[in-house]
């Protein structure tokens, strides 16, 4: 195959310098920038038009820029696979996950009082080591977190939606958080956001936590109950990088309740551009050599 | 060998309830509390007084509760081995340093002043990942820290008082840092403090680091020139743990002008307790079996 044509959104800057593939812009908003268009990589934010904007131009791959695909109809035209960004932003919200931990654990928000305060203020802490961290969510970015907690000599108890056990020891089941948090002093909730996941995170879970316990969630805000996060808030550490309403509103009480409130940041860093290109470039390479394209989540025919 | 006889500093809650094993608790202040003490676990903090206190009790072993023993006179009694407190402090100490290079990477500093102001910020950082951070010093904690930031994707380059290859591959020199320091987004410095390193951190070193890199230091105050961290407190971002004075005093302009300072904060967590306990209870094994004591730093013959 050659004269492949590709489809950037402005939003990546991806190099493509690759003989006889062609790469045009579009921002997916104004009509189609050519007749045909192998390889179509769609904005940052998955939104639920981007398979009609390519229909007509015998796209092969819509190469989405999210992980979740949830807005992409399912009824795809023949011939279309649609691919997630998994393998782009798992770096950066895990490393975001890590910093938010690091700074529960060690008490940095007491370390911040006595900077303010400009008066030496040494205090032991728990810290993470020999510390249990119940991880519930263990897809590419929590199995990220996991990597990233490895070295840190802490016990790490797994949780996904359904018990099971994989190559790094037993998965427990969402059913076994009654017995497991209890036991943690710390929770990274990081599962996706849908009908089992939305308010996980309510009054009985965070009850089930232990006084001074942190919890961290890096996962969509309706995963867990506001009003349970501010009843908690003085027991509890309480962590969040998303939140219900998002934005969280300026003044809104969470914003002194919290231990830390990060402005959904957990992917925001240079990170994905490079892992995007890497991913992009594989696609390409996958088009060209007969190869079956990876991470596709909807679809799957090959023309 | 049997009835040995261990003095423990109340600094430690050490578990020794082994048959033939006695037991005293001793502030290393007081008399001697027996004749014989074959090991004798010294407070926390080393103190230039401790042979003395163990002269004359045919002590085998002096368990220092620290990794730095410059205190310790080198003239020892014959017989008398001091080990110092490696494996019992980098835990926490390397954790600590990921907590502060996290909390700058992705610029909680920014991240706190949205809190206190109530109002949503998102905003993009570099992050961690692809970053290049310069690492000097690769003892224990070094190590550690180094074992910490593998699975952060970073390019790290370790830095030493020679240079040489070990497994994880090269080692650069001291005088090496003018070609790597203008490389690294981190710095972080964790040097023991020696003539060589009082003062390494100094004007012409800060000069070669690119704008807005990060230092940490988390070796000892003296180790950097606090009017050169002043200095360069605008271009850089600044995180210390230790300080010159320190404790460094109310009001110093540091407070205001680091973008981080934690009060020697580095090894204060539980995660010490059971470390030292694993550590005299070998110790005390490898006495009872006759094999050589481990973390031996000064004098070595055994009775």
């Amino acid at each position: 195959m050659s004269n492949v044509t590709v489809a950037i959104s402005p939003d990546w800057t991806i190099d493509l310098d690759i003989p006889g593939i062609t790469v045009v812009e579009w921002d997916f908003k104004s009509p189609a920038p050519a007749d045909k268009i192998d390889i179509a990589v769609a904005p940052h934010i998955t939104t639920s038009d981007l398979v009609e904007r390519v229909a007509n131009t015998g796209t092969k791959l819509l190469q989405l820029g999210s992980i979740g695909y949830d807005p992409i109809p399912r009824n795809l035209p023949a011939g279309l696979s649609v691919a997630n960004a998994a393998s782009v932003h798992e770096t950066a919200t895990a490393e975001h996950t890590l910093s938010m931990l690091l700074y529960s654990t060690r008490e940095f928000d007491r370390v911040q009082r006595a900077q303010e305060a400009q008066s030496w203020d040494q205090f032991d802490t728990k810290g993470l080591a020999d510390s249990t961290v119940v991880l519930i969510g263990i897809g590419g970015v929590g199995s990220a977190i996991a990597q990233r907690l490895a070295p840190f000599e802490t016990n790490v108890i797994r949780v996904a939606s359904h018990r099971r056990e994989d190559m790094y020891g037993q998965v427990y089941s969402i059913a076994d958080l009654p017995e497991l948090l209890p036991q943690a002093d710390s929770v990274i909730v990081v599962v996706p956001l849908n009908k089992k996941t939305e308010g996980l995170v309510n009054d009985e879970f965070l009850s089930l936590m232990k006084d001074n316990a942190t919890l961290v969630n890096v996962a969509r805000g309706k995963v867990a109950d506001t009003d349970a996060l501010l009843k908690h808030s003085d027991r509890l550490r309480i962590l969040v990088d998303v939140t219900d309403p998002e934005p969280l509103p300026d003044g809104h009480p969470l914003w002194e309740k919290a231990t830390l409130v990060t402005s959904h940041l957990g992917g925001n860093t240079d990170a994905m551009i490079p892992r995007m290109n890497r991913l992009v470039r594989r696609q390409v390479g996958n088009l060209i050599s007969g190869e079956p394209f990876v991470n596709v989540v909807l679809g799957g025919d090959r023309a």
